[in-house]
């Protein structure tokens, strides 16, 4: 059969991945596809760099719009990020019958609606297996490995950067500012890190897979995202006394009235495989009704971990690319007239369970009334860690961290229950509250 | 579009949970595949039995041929096991062209090169994601989430009785009889467990997976199988001291010179994720030469589980068995005229490491023999472990446990060693050798 003519947008660290990995393996993956995968056109602003990586094995121009309006071109390879360029770059792409593959997860949480649809009316595929967890197979295993189940809920550590951080915070004791310099040493973190360490690039992450687990339309914007900036490296150390380390989940649960959606630092029990997952690694629990829990592993970023998922992307499409929709995996794995509208509840509404650290004076009573104002919002407590005042701010300052850990609750019952207890003369410091997940 | 409809052979724990799951999410997987799965026909020979788990919804027969002869079945769901029978079941559902979905890993593993050639030939799809961990998409990550790599190897966990056995001796400490029959009360080991303790069930999947993950012919016959029956709790008591757990590993590489494929009692470094799958849970890390190591995780047997894989290939099934054979993933993920025929290494060529446990003598000089003979057949030693004589005899035993890990060596060259070490008069009862794998 003929080769398939793959134009990419983007030589840039992926991009340079996706072509040394088609040059090195292109036999293993002709043996696997049947067709040769050729890249017969880049695009890239900087026509050297990107002569550096190709040579004269394919053209070379500073203009994206040839490649996506190359009557020779099959197959549209986005890699450049962003959400604007690149969305009228790929919307072209699909409005002149090319099939797109994209690691982009911004472009596609803010505009996959509309990038899907247009997909959807000109019969072509938008795949995006690169845009999630890098070369963790892991939208192919929600969609399509997962497909008997209805799944209940799933949760990532789908951000390396804060991961890595966290790792660094657990293992030497460090405050985040200093680990986030060393990251950014180590290009772990970019300079300007705030997507990774807010929480954004998770959430991006985050509403794509909560789409494809449910059925439900792309939902970015409505996802409550807390990053760890705010987190101090005490909190760690006592999660870990109580079995429990900290990690950036996103989850994303479905629950009777509609859809949680939320990316924030969690405890996760000690002993589960994610809690043991440390660096700049990925991985994704998902649990369906008839599985159970099924977890993923590997690396979530990187040039060729990534390209590995884009080059999968295409074998896949070289297979379907020649048939009609109906021989294909929808792209969020349900079929489009099939989307639910289930609806992502406020986060007041959401049901989780809670760690709290009071800092409080050291003197009778003020157990007795914290817990009080626990049970009158029917907050029932798991775990209580009182810290002696020595460890806390010496023998004299009468002070003391009071550590909670409790079951179940919504969150609105625990914000009202927080307020009052914040109100109480003995509480002398703002009560850190970082969310729990049993995860099983 | 019309409903798929499916011939049941066997309707016991598997069988049911298909069943099951396809009544239940029914309406969730027409929401992804646009077409209804329906079982049509069931065979059971107990056809009471059946008729308790399909009730009116199926047609029910104690002949299996009824269903594999049937003009009005599209699919044949094979879940009866063995080999005889189903084998002949199996190609007349081919040869009548129907596509098979089977979760019969030893009928696969020994006959599936003939079977597979079958299907080439009529055209149809056989399918065999739940005979390998269960619920996992093991089969899916390596045949498309991991295409384009070149595998360089895999070590998979894929026996959940053996699993369950090592994980309760390992936290108890009791010796395996005492655990087997535990497990046999537990329903985690059959009343005949002989083809998983002795490593027989891993060898099979095993065999399917080297095939798939390399390109070469399923090569159960070649396949070494070292079981669990013989490992004594003390051996897991030392790996544990030297940072290392014991598990049951399938485990094939590529190497230049062929292909390595074997199952049997290997050290893991203790801080592997694989390392933590405990009881009866299954999981299997390959790595590819772009995506570096990947992780897979989840419930290797059980009804729903299993159901969960069987299930997933139906709805694959639904989306291409009106197509051709161009756009389906070929059934070893390689076009079958591209399967390489890449020799199984004898166990003598294999390269890997060893943990050695010696009774000697408690003299001078022993040390030293012992280290002359590996020294003399190029072994290097990577960690040495003496026991002091009271913990291994009493005081007054005069004999001393010596455990040796090495680095990676050829397996000849390590039996020549071992011979020429058991001969030695200070060495006092047979030398227990167990492998040792990085899996980095």
């Amino acid at each position: 059969m003929e080769a398939i003519r793959i134009g990419l947008l983007g030589v840039g660290t992926v991009g340079a991945g996706v072509f040394q990995v088609l040059a090195r393996n292109g036999g293993e993956i002709e043996r696997r596809s049947g067709r040769r995968l050729q890249v017969t056109q880049v695009a890239r602003r900087d026509t050297a760099a990107a002569k550096a990586v190709v040579g004269d094995a394919a053209g070379i121009s500073s203009d994206p719009w040839r490649v996506v309006n190359d009557p020779n071109i099959d197959v549209v390879v986005e890699l450049m990020g962003g959400y604007t360029l690149a969305k009228d770059l790929v919307l072209k792409a699909i409005a002149n019958g090319k099939h797109v593959v994209t690691a982009n997860k911004a472009l596609l949480a803010v505009h996959g609606g509309e990038i899907f649809e247009a997909a959807r009316r000109q019969g072509v595929v938008v795949a995006f297996e690169a845009a999630v967890a890098g070369g963790i197979p892991i939208i192919k295993t929600l969609r399509e490995g997962m497909s008997a189940n209805r799944v209940d809920w799933l949760a990532g550590i789908i951000n390396g950067t804060t991961n890595f951080i966290l790792s660094e915070m657990r293992d030497k004791g460090l405050a985040f500012d200093a680990v986030l310099a060393e990251a950014q040493r180590l290009g772990y973190a970019e300079a300007d890190p705030t997507f990774d360490i807010e929480g954004v690039d998770a959430a991006h992450k985050l509403s794509l897979m909560s789409a494809i687990a449910f059925g439900v339309p792309v939902q970015f914007d409505q996802c409550y995202t807390e990053g760890i900036t705010q987190l101090q490296t005490q909190d760690i150390r006592y999660a870990e006394q109580l079995g429990y380390r900290i990690k950036l989940l996103g989850i994303t649960k479905r629950v009777e009235s509609g859809v949680e959606l939320r990316v924030h630092p969690t405890l996760v029990p000690s002993e589960r495989l994610i809690a043991n997952v440390e660096g700049p690694m990925n991985a994704v629990v998902a649990h369906g009704d008839a599985v159970g829990t099924v977890l993923s592993y590997g690396q979530g970023a990187g040039s060729e971990p990534t390209a590995s998922a884009v080059v999968a992307d295409l074998v896949d499409l070289s297979r379907v690319m020649d048939a009609d929709a109906a021989h294909r995996v929808p792209v969020l794995g349900f079929q489009p007239a099939h989307l639910s509208d289930a609806a992502v509840l406020p986060m007041s509404e959401i049901v989780t369970s809670y760690y709290l650290r009071l800092r409080v004076k050291d003197e009778a009573g003020v157990l007795a009334q914290l817990t009080a104002i626990l049970a009158e919002s029917n907050i029932s407590i798991d775990a209580l860690l009182q810290r002696e005042a020595a460890e806390v701010g010496g023998e004299d300052s009468h002070q003391t961290d009071l550590i909670v850990l409790t079951h179940d609750t919504r969150e609105g019952l625990m914000n009202q229950a927080l307020a009052r207890m914040a109100s109480l003369p003995s509480v002398l410091a703002p009560i850190t509250r970082i969310r729990k997940e049993n995860l099983a």
